[in-house]
């Protein structure tokens, strides 16, 4: 942990140049570096936090960052007065003071970044926003951008954040709060003390039934049977926007909840890479069935043509001879599930039933269940963090990730997770549409890293 | 069930010409029927059963077929002299008169054919045999041929079965037990009625710990530790023939057990069809360490570069929709699964874990384990059969699936899974391969019917 001190030299570092720390050692790699927008060090010391997107996930983003007593939320923007009233509501029951509130048009968020100095830049807006906000926010001159899943929609999206980043030194997390999850930091301790052995297949996805989210009454955030059917302006919450995605895309639209803690399993970017992707989905049934069922066959909805495929697989080949298998389903009714499989020459994790084997430790041709492995092998984060993330939300993995991010932040270091990681993990969005739209053609993967995959070594969470 | 006298009638019409039943009105439809071998009724009115392959698989086959009192079994053919004492004294434990035996060349099953009448003739044979042996065994006129799975390895393989068992009008099965597990048809059940909705997405596969079954020491079928490490002629077992598959070839080298019940589930060939196809498959890594584990570095065979990925996973998509995801994996420690699910757009099974969700039914986001449901869609033919089954083998399902095979011969149906199922099934192994050899490219499925999938009925295990 940095002392308050620490912080503040940090901090003035960062404001004067960014010289001489790691973060910059990396920052200086990149290709073209931009000028830096000249800013000043904080005057109170603490970490000034700004906030784009302040709808029901950036509840839980600053339920855990009002928490750090070092930290600022200097403003925040919105468009949406039912997402405004609703951070006043949290700041007043926080007994934090208002923040400045920027609002009107749906760029005013480029002002805000103009107008004022910000450490780090939170962006929790709808999918079609990630990036031009990101972007915004780094070349605006702001160190540290952390940015919701999934991060990027297309592949010219995927590479404005990795150009972005490398031109401007600015750091850019991807918010991927289930790599935090405890489960999956257990299991990446595992297999980083080889007790999978070498891995050699992973299965993820995101098998949420949001049939309820896509679609309400414009007062609750899940639908209430028996109450009006709306989406887009009518609505809110994920129903505003996120349905017109099922209506227009076919394609794994939310691959990072899966692929994240993957991508950390297999150190992708970091000695690995994905090389090859192809998906297939389903018939799309299961939004026409849920429009059907609760506003009738006569419902304006009806009609419409849900281009999303109820389930899409996705297999990825990668460079060191992995497989994966992702998966996405918010169309079916279901118990949510992630459906994590890790497993390698000596063992194996299944999510599902909550198993583990590993070979000479359990009992031959035996599950183990994988509480006792799991706790066994708690990674350093739950330990030292876990009884403060208890009171947080998700389980508590939205708090760990605030606080690794904001650690990096405090300590002038690299993200836990970076533009390479938002590039590849997204990039599955944009290429399983490819592949689906030609027959599940196989693709190949980008190498985001431009060849620096090969000596960069794994990062996330490292335990010393 | 048929009394014996029905038995004796239509045994008598299938000796007679095959006329005017169900069966024969299938064959009718294939564009060439072949002159049938002239065959004569059996005398004592019993089925006359022919075996080619007399090893471990077949054992079972022999306790299930011997317990049926109105069968013979005429004669059998092995070159393994293991393999005959071991049949031998099943036949004696039974009490049972020892059948003629062929041996000594690798044809000689083809004497076999020529010299002896059978009803039916099953083959459970190392897999480059099956087909040759089924072949052959159609084109001698036994009117009902049994093999075991894969039923073929290559793509003409399978055309030779389909178009063999429509030129000869004899009907092939592919003796796929696991078509026959109760939860499996318990499921099918479940599906037919409409629990699940309309079907979606399938999983399945074979995932099996086959490491200490490909090398033994020529005396027990599973290696044992401190053991010579043996294949081919100096094993025993599958060990003297199936590890060189895994050598050779680089594909789901075993499908069927998995896609069987899926087949069923999505009534492929039967108003449905598999279109499309595409494969990935892991580096190899768990048959060299077993090796290197067991035998030493210096281990003659840890110099073989074993071409089977460790693991397989084949995405199919069908023409009516639904994608289905197929595993392979017979070299890594691991508990067995077959890995099953079976999703829809009103709920789904989860074979690992053994969970089900039945949308309306089950409380909202929540798994019911799936004993309640299984038991309460207990399939007709467990019913009936179950307590008899319970004395056999794998579960009892071997036994429910001879007896469904020798009902349809008793009553002279068509069997329960023919030649277009173990043609699109075991189609999987060739169309992997090639997948895999051509960086994962997505691959046309032909259409083994010639197009009469469209009008085809579904037929397995149906109750009236």
């Amino acid at each position: 942990m940095s002392t308050r001190r620490d912080f503040l030299k940090t901090t003035a570092l960062a404001g004067a140049g960014l010289a001489a720390t790691s973060f910059m050692r990396a920052a200086e790699k990149a290709p073209i570096v931009a000028p830096q927008r000249k800013r000043t060090p904080s005057k109170d010391g603490r970490i000034r936090v700004g906030f784009i997107g302040c709808g029901f996930r950036s509840q839980e983003h600053f339920n855990n960052v009002l928490s750090f007593l070092d930290t600022r939320v200097v403003a925040i923007c919105d468009i949406s007065d039912f997402s405004l009233n609703m951070t006043k509501e949290t700041f007043k029951k926080k007994g934090k003071e208002l923040p400045k509130i920027y609002q009107g048009s749906e760029h005013e968020y480029e002002n805000m970044l103009k107008n004022e100095e910000f450490d780090v830049v939170l962006i929790a807006s709808p999918w079609e926003w990630h990036v031009p906000m990101s972007v915004a926010a780094m070349k605006a001159g702001v160190p540290y951008v952390g940015v919701e899943v999934s991060a990027a929609n297309t592949m010219d999206e995927c590479w404005d954040l990795v150009n972005t980043s490398e031109e401007t030194g600015s750091q850019l997390m991807i918010l991927e709060n289930v790599c935090y999850r405890r489960d999956v930091m257990a299991t990446l301790k595992m297999a980083r003390e080889g007790l999978f052995g070498e891995l050699t297949h992973c299965r993820c996805g995101y098998e949420h039934d949001l049939r309820a989210v896509k679609f309400n009454d414009g007062k609750s955030y899940s639908y209430v049977p028996g109450t009006e059917l709306k989406m887009g302006p009518g609505a809110i919450g994920e129903a505003v926007w996120r349905t017109f995605h099922s209506i227009e895309r076919n394609g794994d639209l939310y691959p990072t909840h899966g692929i994240g803690p993957v991508g950390n399993w297999l150190n992708i970017n970091r000695g690995n890479r994905f090389v090859k992707l192809s998906s297939m989905a389903t018939k799309s049934r299961g939004l026409h069935k849920f429009v059907v069922d609760n506003g009738g066959p006569n419902h304006p909805y009806a009609d419409i043509n849900f281009k999303l495929g109820d389930i899409v697989t996705t297999m990825i080949e990668t460079i060191n001879g992995e497989t994966i298998i992702v998966t996405h389903d918010t169309n079916s009714p279901r118990p949510y599930s992630l459906g994590f499989r890790l497993q390698g020459t000596e063992g194996l994790w299944y999510n599902d039933g909550d198993t583990i084997y590993i070979e000479g430790k359990s009992k031959p041709h035996q599950w183990d269940k994988s509480a006792d492995w799991l706790q066994k092998y708690d990674h350093t984060l739950w330990k030292k963090y876990g009884d403060a993330a208890q009171n947080a939300g998700h389980g508590g993995m939205d708090y760990i990730m605030m606080t690794d991010l904001f650690n990096a932040i405090r300590e002038n270091k690299p993200v836990p997770l970076d533009c390479y990681d938002a590039a590849a993990w997204s990039a599955i969005s944009a290429l399983s549409e490819q592949s689906i739209a030609n027959g599940g053609v196989s693709l190949d993967f980008p190498d985001f890293t431009r060849g620096k995959w090969i000596n960069r070594k794994p990062h996330f969470a490292l335990e010393s």
